[in-house]
Parts: structure tokens; C-alpha cells; sequence
């Protein structure tokens, strides 16, 4: 047991085909990676055991969920995925979207619990989905066919995380994160900022702090200073809340 | 059209499963590549179009070959894979087996043909096949269950190879490296090296000489020394042939 180490799930989000969830399970296997969660999965027939093969057990020892929040309760970073990287500074949603080598580069030196986040086959993951994600993965791909095969685009994530060289810095935790994130959305709040801007202003700073790879000790820093904003608005506004 | 680039071929060796075959086509227009060997496939049906999808195009202007040596016979490069790595100084045949980011750096401003060679499912590469690459490529996974699934192997290789930033270094053919190979053996016979040693030494030439990513050149002005010291010997000996 490692003293210091990144632990990794993969998440798979309502997958369509038992046959990917079982080529996802092997390549977890090949990988050295073994906690698979599934959201809403189809249900696991003898396509899943071809394709898993000797890693039938990661299957086996699947935990089924029936959300998001819950698949990835436990977490500190949820990372999600999606074939289309954002093209425009403006689309906060997908941008930035790192390919592997830059998300494998984050998370070198941290230890903490890692969720690697795939959407259906056929639609990926929702914008709901990708909002509540700290940080994005895009797998570069041609032009003329972007959209990888579930299970190749799994491989291709942990062959490059595979043996990341973890350290002694802790990740915060999701949880933690999101309460940081809707602090901010009070704050926003608190000073009458345009409601039209609130959303895209809060997705940025999501995404901000989410490429930051926040520790907890930052979290709790940062939740000082919006709290002393607030405190200092209080004292300063004629018609305090 | 570039005027320096690298083209690679991605060849399947012996394929038993057609919608292996397909998921191979698709990880390989995802990423960008378009030319397809098959030596001596299963036949392509359902399934195979099945995992194809968009990616259908590539299936039917794969190469179809009966032998290796044709399935190569253009290459400048021929870099097969294995799943397993060479873990002894003497085990020339996989050693050094290069992870895929190390052939993305052999391969930075270079130009020329690369095959990408994949063995059958089962089996993987036979040991004259793996003897005939002029470099072995090997895919880090973990000890438990190293064995990739195909289209898994050819979607991480294909990943790190797309986007290789070309230059003006040819490299030399395979053809030529051939018949390098054969000079040294021929040399090593003109000297009575030892028989039972001539084999296993011959194969680290061709990996000393494989990693080395020669020029066209460079192989020509080898051929030269070998020639000299051939002449030489002849000029020295008191039995010339």
C-alpha cells in the first residue's frame, strides 16, 4: 500500500452497449486500474463477459449508482470528457479541454480520489453534466471523424494515466469545490451582479479554479475571503440583508 | 499535399475477428489515418461494419496481402508490436521494446513510409516476424493482465503517433536496411565467426542498427565500410574464396 497515491475511478455514464462496458473493464485491467462506477448502465449479458474476458471481476465488483452526484460523491477531482473541445474563449463549458499528456501533468505530486467521467455512446455527457465536471479532457482527434469508440477513448485516457508519479499534495474534495463555487454564486449575489452574466461568470470561474487543481487548505482559503467580502458588504450596506 | 511527411501504414497481421478489424478502421480515421494492410484476414463482414460506422471507406481500400514481406515491401520503416517487452539484456528479439512516446520522438523530423504492424489476437507477433521489424514497439500495462485488446493497442499507438511534426530526414528503406543485414552476415561468415553465435548477433545489429533510425545514407556508406572490409580481408588471406 502506497503511502501517497492518486486513486482513479472510471465513471461510465448510462452506457448503451454491454459489449464497451466490458472492453472498458479489460483495458481498466490491462491499465492496472480497477474501480469501475456505473450510472444507469444497460444491463450486463454475455457481450460484456466476451469482451471483459479475464477482467469479468472489475465488472463483477462494479458499483452501480443511479446519479452523477452519487457516482461521484467520494471524489476530489472529476474530470470529464468529451470529443468536442471548446473552440472559443467564450465557451467556458469546454474550455479549456486538456488533451491527456496536460491532464497527466496536473496531476503529477497530488494524491487524492480521481473521477474520469464517459458519456453515452451516442451523445456524450450532458451541459449539466460538464458544469458540474472541475476540469475537461478532449482526446485530439482528425477533423473528419472526431468521435472515438467508448472503450478506445477509455484506453487512450489511462494508457496516459497510467503510473503518474503521485506526491504528497492533497487535492480538495469535489464536495468541498462545489461549495466553494456556490459561496462564489452568493457572493455574485450578495453584490446585485447582472443575473444574465451569473451563470457564464460562474462557469468561468469553475473552470478557472478547476484547471487551478485546488488543495483543500486553497479551498478553505479562498472560502475566508469570500466570507470577509461578505462580511465587509455587510457593515457597508445601507440595507443590509 | 506536405512535402515532408511521414505516411503510415497500420498493418493487421492475420486478424481473426472481423469486428476487431472494424475497430481498428474507425480508431484509425478518428485519428487521422487512412492506409490499411490486412495479411491474410478473417473475412469482413457484419461485424466488421458494425465497429466500422463512418469508417467503412478504410475497410474497402485496405490492402489485402498474402505475406508479411509484401505487406511491408514499400516501408522505410517496419515497427512491430508486442505485448511483451524484452526484460534481459540478451533478449534481442524485443529488446529494447520502445513505449509509443519513445517512437514518437525517434520519429520527429523524419520523413518517409512507417508500417505499424499488429499481430494476430491470439498470438500476437511469431518470432521471424518480430526479427524482420526494423524496431519493437511495446505498450507499458500493468503485470496482472498485460494482454491489450487489438483495436485498444492500435487506438494508444495511433494516438501517440498522429501529429508527429515531420522534417527533412529520409529515412532509409526497409528494403535497404535488408540488405544491410545480410552484408553483416555475409561478413561474419567471410570471418569464420562462430556459428552458433552468428544468429544472436546478427538480430542486436538489426536492433542497435533499428533504433539508430538510419538515413538512406547512412546505410549506403555502411555498405561501403563492409565492402572495405571485405576487400581487405580478401587482400589479407591466404585462402580467398
Amino acid at each position: 500500500m502506497r503511502m501517497y497515491s492518486l486513486d482513479f475511478s472510471v465513471v461510465l455514464l448510462e452506457p448503451l452497449y454491454d459489449g464497451n462496458v466490458g472492453s472498458v473493464a479489460r483495458v481498466m485491467k490491462n491499465f492496472g486500474f480497477r474501480e469501475l462506477v456505473l450510472v444507469n448502465p444497460c444491463s450486463l449479458g454475455r457481450d460484456a463477459r466476451l469482451m471483459a474476458l479475464h477482467a469479468w471481476d472489475i465488472l463483477e465488483k462494479a458499483r452501480i449508482v443511479d446519479s452523477f452526484a452519487s457516482a461521484v460523491e467520494e471524489s476530489n477531482l472529476v474530470i470529464g470528457t468529451t470529443s468536442r473541445a471548446g473552440k472559443t474563449e467564450g465557451e467556458h463549458i469546454r474550455m479549456p479541454a486538456y488533451p491527456p499528456y496536460i491532464v497527466r501533468e496536473k496531476l503529477r505530486g497530488r494524491r487524492g480520489k480521481v473521477s474520469l467521467v464517459f458519456g453515452r455512446e451516442d451523445s456524450g455527457l450532458r451541459r449539466e453534466e460538464l458544469i458540474a465536471c472541475d476540469m475537461i479532457l478532449s482526446i485530439p482527434t482528425g477533423e473528419e471523424y472526431p468521435s472515438l469508440n467508448l472503450s478506445h477513448a477509455v484506453a487512450v485516457v489511462l494508457y496516459e494515466l497510467s503510473d503518474i508519479e503521485p506526491g504528497r499534495i492533497n487535492l480538495a474534495r469535489h464536495f468541498d469545490l462545489e461549495l466553494l463555487y456556490k459561496h462564489f454564486g452568493d457572493l455574485l449575489e450578495d453584490i446585485n451582479y447582472k443575473e444574465h452574466k451569473r451563470k457564464k461568470t460562474l462557469l468561468m470561474i469553475r473552470r478557472i479554479l478547476g484547471r487551478a487543481v485546488l488543495t483543500g487548505r486553497e479551498v478553505q482559503t479562498l472560502r475566508g475571503v469570500l466570507r470577509a467580502l461578505q462580511v465587509y458588504r455587510y457593515k457597508c450596506s445601507d440595507n443590509p440583508k
